[in-house]
């Protein structure tokens, strides 16, 4: 595959450490995984340490994965990730607002809702989790990334790459390209940058098509971005 | 590229006739091309005859691409592509209502506006240009697809094969097995189903997010849809 010029010299993000809100779940944990497999350290929040702790464990031996409460994980964290189920998306962040303060936060929320015919988009008021999260966290760098990676493929041992692009949306050229850097360290996944929050809304939206081509297909579709 | 497998018997198209509205446009009138190179007869509709025969010529000799009023191209034709401005959509499919009765109407309209910027989804109030089309032709078979298709890319002779998915949305499986087929008509192009209408604003939407990677990679980006 051809690297991608954006005209960007490539941040080196090495040696981040990631924060991740709601890695008790099956998407931040498959995240956590996959981080610290590229040599991360890794620091798996949640509203308890212990199941935090628990969570962190289950990551695998030797990774060294962590567990703490939020507030912690961010004090401990460069960046932040959040993969919180969209209930409670708001409440959470209003309350870690002081410890982002300055922080990158990556938001991978989804906002969708299901039922017989499947998954559908949820109207937010702000137009989009990742907006919800600008305007909550005036003091921090918010990014919108990490929607359509399927959680099965992070945590199946069997898969050694995740072919995938990763959509990465902000206002912050900076903190737009660390994450498409930090995407990358994933092998398989490019971080491709993709306009700007205004137009995320579509994108957490669109994790419901995916949904729909994964039952249709019986696959774990992501997308790839063509000419690029 | 492996064929997709859906459950479907991929149902024969090579016969139908294809009416473009908004085929004076880029984007009809790249359609139109492609579909004539792959052996079908095209009508593109316009409110001018003579407009509408003009783009016809201009598709290249020997296509045998034709032209008419729109309402004269929706009688020629097996099945209708609409590809005319997000403004007067809603406008035009009502007036010809009666002639899309029964038809397979593919809906490619993105609603976007454009500022400093770039571009940006437009709210719609029936939620998507195609459910919109959906409530105005309760007689006729809505189908959402080729929303991201660059017409840059449709009409360069140059370009042999235009690789990308054509995501493909509707609530009646036979119009959206029908569409995807015809979508595989063009060489490098697939047909994916991609869910119901509801689901359709996002993918219309996602045109902005399109835009943006254009202007930042100098690219004509498309999707391929992974493990599918």
């Amino acid at each position: 595959m051809a690297q991608h010029q954006d005209g960007d010299s490539r941040p080196d993000v090495a040696r981040l450490s990631i924060g991740i809100f709601g890695g008790t779940g099956d998407e931040g944990r498959g995240l956590a995984r996959r981080f610290a497999m590229a040599g991360h350290r890794v620091i798996i929040g949640s509203r308890s340490t212990e199941r935090a702790t628990a969570a962190a464990a289950a990551c695998g031996r030797g990774l060294g994965v962590t567990g703490a409460e939020n507030a912690d994980a961010a004090d401990q964290a460069d960046i932040v990730i959040v993969a919180v189920p969209w209930e409670g998306h708001g409440e959470l962040l209003a309350a870690l607002a002081g410890g982002l303060s300055g922080k990158i936060v990556v938001d991978c929320v989804n906002p969708l809702g299901f039922d017989a015919h499947g998954a559908y988009a949820l109207q937010v008021r702000e137009g989009s989790a990742a907006q919800q999260a600008a305007a909550l966290l005036p003091q921090s760098r918010v990014v919108g990334a990490f929607h359509h990676v399927s959680s099965v493929l992070l945590l199946d041992p069997e898969v050694a790459e995740v072919n995938m692009d990763v959509l990465v949306l902000g206002d912050d050229r900076e903190a737009t390209s660390l994450v498409q850097a930090l995407a990358a360290r994933i092998p398989g996944m490019r971080g491709i940058y993709a306009g700007r929050l205004r137009n995320c809304g579509q994108v957490e939206a669109l994790t419901a098509n995916l949904v729909a081509i994964n039952r249709r297909y019986k696959a774990h579709a992501g997308l790839r971005v063509t000419d690029v």
